[in-house]
């Protein structure tokens, strides 16, 4: 469904950039599950911009809960939440309407919407209506938390630096939890930070990968053929319109390797199945093993630049440039992290309820 | 849902590799499409095993269409298409259950399924599952070349040797919609495929990487956020066992591109709009943009493999080793080309009915 | 889905009774489609309660679409609509709490949610919810009708007085359309309400049947066997609560008729096919055939009445009595008839994409 | 989705009543169900038609499966069921094509299929369809009576008869359950094949009344507003091409009664809560309240009689008579009720695992 994700428990997106509100309905949660109000905001100060990349800025995205919690738990019927947009400023984006910003969905939703898109802002397109997902992801991070499932990701790369490899899952995750620009080697988030401000300085922007673990979900889950671990979370990624690629465990690497190195061998010790490397990402034929699942996503430079590009005018239909002007970001990798947490959350929340039932989310 | 995918056009999947039959039904496509036999059969012989890679067998995978062709043309109700297994030996599978192949979905199905999942051959969860998806994609692919949507994909990467790039679209998709092993430049291919007999002689495997061109595609169609051109393709991709890695456009390279490299300038010529590069690989905001749609997928090697591996027992719960016996692939890439087609076809049919309507792919 | 119906065209529904706002999203209609606000307002205005039955309230919900319109027209992104709840209030709702309102959710909602249900007022299953489904089945009504398709329902039966029957179609539903009280025949109407007002000074209330025809649909709309019309439509009047019955064309009685008195026989008139008759109610095989498309469905007496009724209080676990104190609605079936006429459009929007596509539905 | 029914737990069905085959594929329940192809058997004798209305046909539908089953227990994968058509005469139903006959979808198939629908025999909307609705629902009825979920329909009205209702529940389903002319008082029956005999004589049909009592059901299933029991059900009933109306509880007769005698009080007896009366059919707000499920749905008499109707020819498109000759039931009513048994059955196994999973279906 278009921006409904989601059978058993479903988020709904609604929102433009410089409407009224954004925000999301998320339905099939549990009845009595505590909402932790600061927990949502720490996940929204997660995704708002950090002014020169390390300061974060003094004001909160304001979050009404309209429906769905009575006295701090779900009821379990749907949960909206609507973020009003605030900082929308009087400017007249009708002037510049028709210059297609290279890499953005200008021009691809006046073709879709037929010249009746909200184009301020980028509309429905804006990275701003993540903010929604996080909102709603933040319940769903919680609650799997409670149930032992555990998810992190970091900047496994980013502006040409390699951050470290996870070490010990549970407690990378617990120090990335916290982290507004998550690295586990702060040295190399360090130099990330310093190439991006180069990146910027020169009206540029980079791109960079995302690396998550999810540790904690039972043996068994998945739904293949179609919603496979692999389909299901891709799909929701793939969403984010940065996103450019999508890959499990040793991904593309694999197709370098010998099936020798690439099969992870299985091995028990006091009873318990694990397997010796985990180049399959914690996934055999589309369904959990037990192992770390393992993925990363591709998230392209910020497309809006002020470096000039050529481009077109679509009303017009003639060729132009175009300088984007004011504050951009020249990096959202930091900034997609929780994004992605979050959709994953929601994602895993309705395939487990599969097999196990939406009932069984709520059980502590 | 599990074994269902797509709403508008959908298909269903069944069988597993030792039972009775294996199968598909494909529900939604409009009355009146010619079903073209010839061309099935065709599909299905590029999914069968080639002997040293190079000769076809003899033999051809007998299909039935049961239901939904009536005259030699769809009647708009369901298409179901069974493939008996014949093969299908009477060797005792049962005194190796419980050794899980390594890279193997023999452990989760087993796990996930209580022990009562039919182990025999990889039951559901064997390669020849996706012969009903390749005789349910044969429609698809072809309705869709009558309405201008051409898809094809090469091998562009396998056992370490890189096939040329897509030159010209149209003439390479059609130049590669007959071969065996699916090569722009058959002396790559001729490499590739000494390598894998030389990784076969060795009682191993090789994987390789898939590139799949889809042109004629209108604009404007995808239906974001989360029936985004990239979640719906991604979507059905991953439900192939063997994909571990998913990309469109410059894919995970765009993680070391600046903005100014990455952005796709646009520009018109003549009153058509389209862009300079295709980095965004056809595709802004989820939303195609008029340009060839162009992804990869890393392909694993395959699993089975008669070097002997560590493995468990998993009813046993003790450590031991197995060399997977008999005839095994030693690559797959090649035959999971025609899947890879296939599948694409059946999601974009399901994808252009939202925005177009059933009725529409059945115009000519 | 829970609280999303449809998949081309979707809406999903939050809110209760009792809480900050309730409202709707509505995804999937074509972008350019005007939104026409007083027609939304006149729509909440036909659900609104009538004080003595006849006289409307000075005051109107208002309603924010905070989302998916720009510049009067849609953008086809997402609708938000929210209403927020003004009147709550502070009265101590957990002081009765427990006590089951026969006929009322109470006691099953208590069961479902484990006690953490919003309570207050009916919590999400207050008819108060509908007040969405009017709002974003106004767009529904308003787009089909400028695709030839209108909508009218009437109250054909209630407290034991029944209405005139439809005579000419599209005339009747013109004059239906402004009605508070949605008769045919007035006087038969001034009966029926001194019947609810004799009902609800006693402390009591009546139910009825309301009377629908959808007329313009195109032939061959339905896809069976499981989206037939009927089971489309059913299953959309089924979600209201006091619905209790749904029937189409003979309904009921073609139980006591015989095969050549309900078969609707075929004519043919200047190239035209129709039906003499129309026992079927226009769906042939659960596909429209082009006369219009008919159905009743059944609305129970209001639960909530003052009269004393036995009943328990299921946290204590004991028998006791409850007289409903405060303003209730001693007939709802009047109210409930714009909530049917919104459901069905937005139920046959769809239906209608599914093989027209949804940019057909803003063609005009 | 056209022939697929259910999200978690799913039917598919497929097939024209002279093609090569029919049959259904179910998926999502989980493994190590035991199959019971007696019960099968059994269960589609019941809808096989009965010589003079009493005499059970000697031969049986063949069924195979060829999925989904392995050992005599549901492996968790998708259970394929095909049944082969048998007795497709050569008959050239071409001569007679373009004769719409009165009540069936001939003319609608027509319409919506542009005239490459299969017309032989109905095609795709014969009442042989629903041979592998049974077989499927065969299963899933074993599955929920040994969660103690129980499913039982009886003729309550055919031909100007009534029969006795329900009195005891459970005692009263399983006598149902062999019986190939399904009534609580066989004297009444009696009457009943008596009344359709002399319909048949006279070259007519008549219809009837089902009433359906489900019990077991635990409290608090159901996923309002969209997914309430009442939609759940009235969705599925309804998709049977000759179901022309559903009522829960009191259904229909709501319209006449005063609430104080709708509202079921509720009662504790033993820490049990019950209601003294059941006319909300064991629904409240969508959601179960312990009490059995009833509802009834409306047969309507069989459209293919011998009788001479008036009809058109709509290739000509001009006006004929039409006597349908050859055998023909004059009624389906006591067919039907194992089909409502059925699609109950999976509709229920479908909203069960919204709450609970599909793993505690296979639960014992």
């Amino acid at each position: 469904m278009k921006n409904t994700l989601g059978n058993n428990v479903s988020v709904t997106l609604f929102g433009e950039s410089h409407g009224t509100a954004i925000g999301a309905v998320v339905d099939g949660l549990p009845a009595g599950i505590s909402v932790n109000e600061d927990f949502i905001s720490h996940q929204l100060d997660l995704r708002r911009p950090v002014g020169k990349i390390s300061t974060p800025r003094k004001e909160a995205d304001k979050f009404n809960i309209v429906s769905g919690v009575f006295n701090g738990k779900t009821t379990g019927t749907p949960i909206c939440i609507v973020i009003p947009n605030e900082n929308t400023q009087s400017k007249d984006y009708s002037k510049t309407y028709g210059k297609a910003r290279p890499g953005h969905a200008d021009y691809t939703a006046f073709c879709k919407y037929n010249g009746c898109e909200d184009y301020r802002g980028g509309g429905h397109f804006s990275g701003r209506i993540t903010a929604g997902l996080v909102a709603a992801g933040a319940i769903a991070i919680d609650l799997l938390s409670k149930k032992g499932v555990k998810i992190g990701t970091h900047i496994s790369k980013c502006a040409g630096v390699e951050d470290d490899s996870f070490t010990e899952y549970e407690s990378n995750i617990n120090t990335l939890s916290d982290k507004m620009f998550a690295v586990l080697n702060d040295e190399k988030g360090g130099q990330m930070i310093k190439n991006i401000e180069n990146a910027g300085a020169q009206g540029d922007s980079v791109g960079g990968i995302l690396e998550t673990a999810v540790i904690g979900l039972p043996v068994g889950v998945g739904e293949p053929w179609f919603d496979s671990v692999e389909s299901v979370i891709s799909h929701a990624l793939f969403s984010i319109p940065a996103v450019k690629g999508v890959e499990f465990g040793a991904g593309f690497s694999c197709a370098d390797m010998l099936g020798s190195k690439m099969n992870d061998c299985f091995t028990v010790t006091d009873g318990k199945i694990t397997t010796k490397t985990n180049n399959n990402g914690g996934i055999n034929g589309g369904i959990t093993n037990g192992m770390p699942v393992i993925f990363r996503c591709a998230i392209k430079p910020t497309p809006s630049i002020s470096k000039e590009q050529e481009t077109v005018d679509f009303i017009k239909k003639e060729n132009t440039t175009l300088s984007v002007n004011g504050r951009h970001d020249p990096c959202i990798v930091h900034r997609a992290r929780v994004v992605v947490d979050s959709i994953t959350a929601l994602a895993l929340c309705d395939l487990l309820s599969q097999k196990f039932g939406t009932d069984w989310l709520g059980d502590n």
